[in-house]
């Protein structure tokens, strides 16, 4: 079933989480519309990177076997949160297709994908307070409002060239971090790791969240082909101002090319003549290589971190995850080739 | 403070009510962006009906004094769950004005309102969590779960000729009459009523926001001038086809005219003519009438119920709101004349 396991082990508990994830997502309901859309979005199912790092952080406590069944449990509802922001996202991004799939809003109209969205949060709170699982209700809460601040904050930033790195950062951190720190802090807890490794792997998770949005940002400036119906350099033409044109903002000598390019863009004006000028400048400018040195410090963090773990299999796991993820960010290769 | 008192002892405890509000609705973010947001959600009050509703259930019971903290933050969290349902409606009908205000989605984009909606619903969850009121909460998410439902029943149905009665009973059931229903339960839970009068309190919120429901949509037949921006018949024009268009359906003699003009409204294409045209359709059919029998049906069923309960104050208070919605039902005066 699961073709992205980060480590082998995680087999059979990943086929658990699939199966709750299967049946809180089942197409129940006494509206036919609501079944198809439920069945549509079952179908498009992604990596589960969240849940896998949810159950790699259960298994460095000593009640991981024990609390399978919760643990199990979290991990698709944060999965459930995951795609629920996913959904919300496409129509923000009048995406057409997701995970090789069209997007609810292409399918159903964005009408029901702000419904769609709704009705899995909805679905994911009905679950917390069935199972009484008032303290990890309280974080999942925390971090949906994150997101929310996260998303809010981004889309007020766009095409603004004043953006700064610091509203950047609690951009990401809201939009990608918070869910990978709650996702940590759910299995450190559920799986009986100590008050010290909880915060350690709560700190984990944010600076995986923050380098991972990070690289996906880098990413962006790789692709040229279209990937899902959409050209690359997205974020860009769309104005979603990300680390590499941030810093390259704060060089006086191509601040103000860069900020014509930002105009152009928001009038959807850029040739590929445009692209390709902008990718000079980041390069020109250091932008692009300060924005992979971030990425380097924070897989440099996050690693030492991950250090700090009590479980030599689990250590070495996170770090490798962040090797690979600081690699691709480094070294500008495509995801897609 | 507040204009639309259903009777005046509730002035007090209303006052509490939008303290509550003031103070969850607080511009306490990180971000500036989702404080602006939230200082307009804050100005943008309404008639508060559901908050004043959970109100007068809770006064059924004997612990109504002593709980009193407790319903007036579950009446201002109900008001929240209505708040966010208008952000996210107000992006499927691309609404400019609400409540007399700019709508989020106007003053701010539907990016910005996809998430401030989103935004609420978390700090409901969050504060239900906190004060760890675990039964409210499964009831909270089970009615935000039918409210999705009920949107998006109704948008799948949208210029749907053959909807029929009981599916759009079932949509109006859950984006209305489910969070009337939440709030008379909930008022009669905390409030300490029976458990027969928790039930007949139900009921009774379920009746009333079916009434509260067909009010509306018979409302939208009488106003013809803009109001908000809006002209006459919108839930006709953007293919929302509700009771008296329904029954008229029924009828063959009216029925292909009627599907004609549904056609015609799909493309956009509705004179004034048009509109009368319908309205003629709709009282030489009886579909009219038939719409105005059913709103009559269920104001005799919702006093039946009303007339169950223990208290006479509350039991005059709930027949009085009852004859005022299916008053105006029956006479087609415009609410905003």
């Amino acid at each position: 079933m699961m073709r992205h396991l980060i480590i082998p082990e995680l087999a059979a508990d990943m086929q658990r989480v699939e199966e709750r994830l299967s049946e809180k997502l089942a197409p129940v309901s006494w509206d036919p519309a609501v079944c198809r859309i439920l069945e549509e979005i079952r179908l498009a199912e992604g990596k589960m990177i969240r849940p896998q790092v949810l159950l790699l952080s259960g298994m460095c406590g000593s009640r991981y076997r024990e609390n399978s069944d919760r643990i199990c449990l979290l991990a698709a509802l944060v999965e459930m949160v995951h795609m629920a922001s996913l959904i919300h996202d496409d129509i923000v991004d009048d995406s057409p297709f997701r995970r090789g799939r069209p997007t609810v809003q292409s399918a159903f109209g964005k009408d029901m994908a702000v419904y769609a969205g709704d009705l899995l949060l909805s679905r994911v709170m009905q679950v917390l307070f069935e199972e009484e699982l008032v303290k990890e209700g309280r974080l999942f809460s925390a971090a949906i409002g994150q997101m929310c601040t996260g998303e809010i904050g981004q889309y007020d930033c766009c095409y603004r060239t004043d953006t700064g790195i610091s509203r950047y950062m609690n951009n990401i951190y809201g939009k990608t971090a918070a869910v990978f720190e709650l996702s940590c802090r759910l299995g450190a807890m559920t799986g009986g790791c100590s008050p010290e490794t909880t915060d350690v792997l709560a700190q984990f998770g944010r600076q995986l969240g923050l380098l991972f949005q990070i690289r996906d940002d880098l990413l962006d400036f790789t692709s040229y082909e279209e990937v899902d119906g959409k050209p690359g350099h997205m974020d860009f033409r769309e104005g979603v101002l990300t680390l590499p044109v941030l810093y390259s903002l704060e060089c006086e000598s191509v601040r103000s090319q860069i900020i014509q390019l930002v105009c152009k863009g928001r009038e959807a004006e850029l040739t590929k003549e445009d692209i390709r000028h902008l990718d000079a400048l980041l390069e020109e400018s250091g932008g692009m290589e300060m924005a992979r040195q971030k990425a380097g410090e924070l897989a440099v963090s996050s690693v030492r971190l991950a250090e700090q773990l009590p479980d030599p299999r689990i250590r070495s796991c996170f770090t490798g995850m962040i090797r690979q993820l600081s690699d691709v960010a480094g070294e500008r290769q495509d995801e897609n080739e």
